[in-house]
C-alpha cells in the first residue's frame, strides 16, 4: 500500500525541560508525515479538503510506543506506511528513527469525514471516494 | 488506585482549521491531567523532579481513541485514575468528556527514569521509590 | 477601559530544555487572557465570532518585553487592559507575573473581521460593532 | 551583517479554526529561523549551547506585525537579518512572505545567558563571546 517517508528536525519548542522532545510531538510529526503522504498523491489537504467538501480526515484513534527519546537538534526520519482500508477509514504506520536508532513507532487511524450542511451538526464518517482509496493502496 | 480529574476549557489555539481540538493535544491534556494528579499526592513535578533527581516520568507508550469532537470553547472533565503498577513504570487512563459526552479515552505508561550521571547518558528506567508506589497505589 | 486578570499554571510541554517557558507561549497565554476578557463582556469568542459572524478578532501586532523567566510549574497572574480604541482595531496590555516578579509585559493589537463571503477572499477589518466597542471601552 | 533564509510548510496543526496561522506560530517561526542563522556559522544551537555552557539565547523583547494570513498548507520564505549587536545582546530581523506576499515582519533581542552554578539561580546576560560576536556581523 501507499508508503512515503520524510525528514524533520527537531525544533528548540518542541523539547522539554528534560531536553528530550514531549511526547505529543510525536503525534504532530506523525500528522505532519501523514498529509506529506497524501501530498504525494496529489490530494494535499489544502486543496483536498476544500475540493472533496470533507472537514477532514479526523484520527479516531492513535497509540504509539516510545523506544528512545528524540533531542533537541536531532534529525528524525519517519517512515509512514498505509497498513489498512476499510470503507470509511484507513490507518497509517508510523516509524521514527534519528539515524540507525528507532525511537518510536505507532499509527493513526482516520476517517473520511464530510463537511456537514450545518457546522454544529454531528460529525459522520462516509465512504473513502473510489479514486482515494485506489491512491492509498497504492494502486 | 489513585485517581483523580480537573476541567480545562479549550483554548482557540488549539482547535484546527476543522474548528475542533488537534488531535495531539489530547496528550497534552493527558500530560497535565497526569501532573495534576501527582500534585495532589504532593509530588508537584517541578519540586519532584529536582528533589528526587529524576529526568522525570517520561511516557513509554500512550494511545487514545477519539469517539466525539472537542470543540473551541467546550469545558472538558479529564478523569484519571492509576490502572497498573509494575517495578518501573505504571499505567494512568484518561477519560474526557464535555457536559455527558464522552469524548476520549486513552492512556499513558510512563517509567521513572534518574537524571543519568552524564547528560548525554541513554536514560534506564529504575524502580519507583515506595513512598511514590504507595501513593500512585492510593495508600 | 475593560480590564480583568487570570492565574494559569505553566504547563511542562510549555517549558524548554532551558527549563523555561518557550517565548512564543507568552504569546499563547496573551491570547487565552484577551479571550477570557471577552467572554467577562458576555462575548465568548466560541459564540461571539459565529454570531457576529467574523472569522475572529485577528491580531495585526503583538510584541513582549521578557523581564524574568517564567519556570515550569510557575503559577501566573496576566493582567489584561484594553488601551486603546479605533474604529476597526483594539489594543489590551497585558502584565505576568508570578508572586510578586513581573515577568513579562505586552501588548496585543487586534482587528474585528467579518467572515468574507468566499473563504478565500481577502480579509478585511470593519468598524467594531458599538456595543461591542461599549463593552470594550468599560461602559 | 548575518542574514540568510529558510522556507516552510505551514501545518495542520499550526492553524487555527479560522484557517490561517495562529499568531503565536508566527514566533515559533522566527526561533526556527534564528536556530537555522546559528547552524549557518557552525554553532547549532544544540551543539553550541552545551560546549558554551550557556542556557541559551533567550528572547528579551519580540515583536511582529501582520501584514496578510498566512493560510495553511501555504510555504512562507522567512529572511532573517542580523540588525544590531550590543555587549551582551543581539537583534534578529525576520520578514515572512508567501510567495510575492509580505505576511509579516519583526524581530527578537536575544541576550548570551550563561548556564548558573546553581540551577535555581536568577538568570543574568554576559558578553557574547568575541568569535561569535563577528560571526553575527557577518564576518
Amino acid at each position: 500500500m501507499l508508503k512515503g517517508s520524510l525528514t524533520l528536525r527537531i525544533r528548540w519548542g518542541e523539547s522539554d525541560p528534560a531536553g528530550i522532545a514531549f511526547y505529543p510531538r510525536f503525534f504532530e510529526w506523525f500528522d505532519v508525515a501523514t498529509g506529506a503522504l497524501f501530498a504525494t498523491i496529489g490530494e494535499p489537504w489544502d486543496r483536498a479538503f476544500r475540493d472533496r467538501d470533507i472537514v477532514g480526515v479526523p484520527v479516531v484513534e492513535a497509540s504509539a510506543t516510545f523506544h528512545a527519546p528524540v533531542r533537541f537538534g536531532d534529525e528524525m526520519t519517519i517512515e509512514s506506511e498505509v497498513t489498512d482500508l476499510t470503507d470509511k477509514t484507513f490507518r497509517i504506520d508510523h516509524r521514527i528513527s534519528v539515524a540507525a536508532t528507532l525511537c518510536a513507532t505507532g499509527f493513526e487511524r482516520r476517517a473520511w469525514v464530510p463537511r456537514p450542511a450545518d457546522p454544529t451538526e454531528r460529525l459522520r464518517a462516509s465512504p473513502i471516494p473510489p479514486d482515494v482509496r485506489a491512491k492509498l493502496a497504492g494502486h
